[in-house]
């Protein structure tokens, strides 16, 4: 058994509109100093076998094609 | 200048549709062999002063005020 942890962010040059929601919500609930809040999405990916260098390269071909949109998004993987 | 990464995922008892969703689509894009996939959030959050104590507990009190829901959902935060 094979897990893997793919990380999706938006490019730091889209607006991240759902980041930016969260950190006007802190000032009003009394968080201060918050300068930046970024929101991505995290995914576990669980595959039969080993977590080899095929199986690496398979998750990375499923973050490009479904897990991230590579226009907006950047991903990070790593076994786990 | 701290930085702090919080990763909140649902509880393992709680059904995860859209982590579901992505498994079900894998197939039909030709990925064998995923036996399961979960789905959350990622949040990287900047706050003004260092990434002591303070600013840990302060954004583990946003976590759970803001982030993530504590009913259905559990977060791990780390420095960055």
């Amino acid at each position: 058994m094979a897990r893997f942890i793919v990380e999706v962010m938006l490019k730091p040059e889209i607006l991240d509109s759902q980041g930016q929601a969260v950190a006007r919500a802190l000032p009003r609930l009394g968080f201060e100093g918050v300068t930046e809040v970024r929101q991505g999405k995290r995914f576990e990916i669980e595959l039969e076998g080993p977590a080899d260098e095929a199986a690496t390269e398979r998750v990375r071909k499923m973050a490009e094609t479904l897990l991230a949109n590579p226009v907006i998004e950047t991903f990070e993987l790593r076994a786990e």
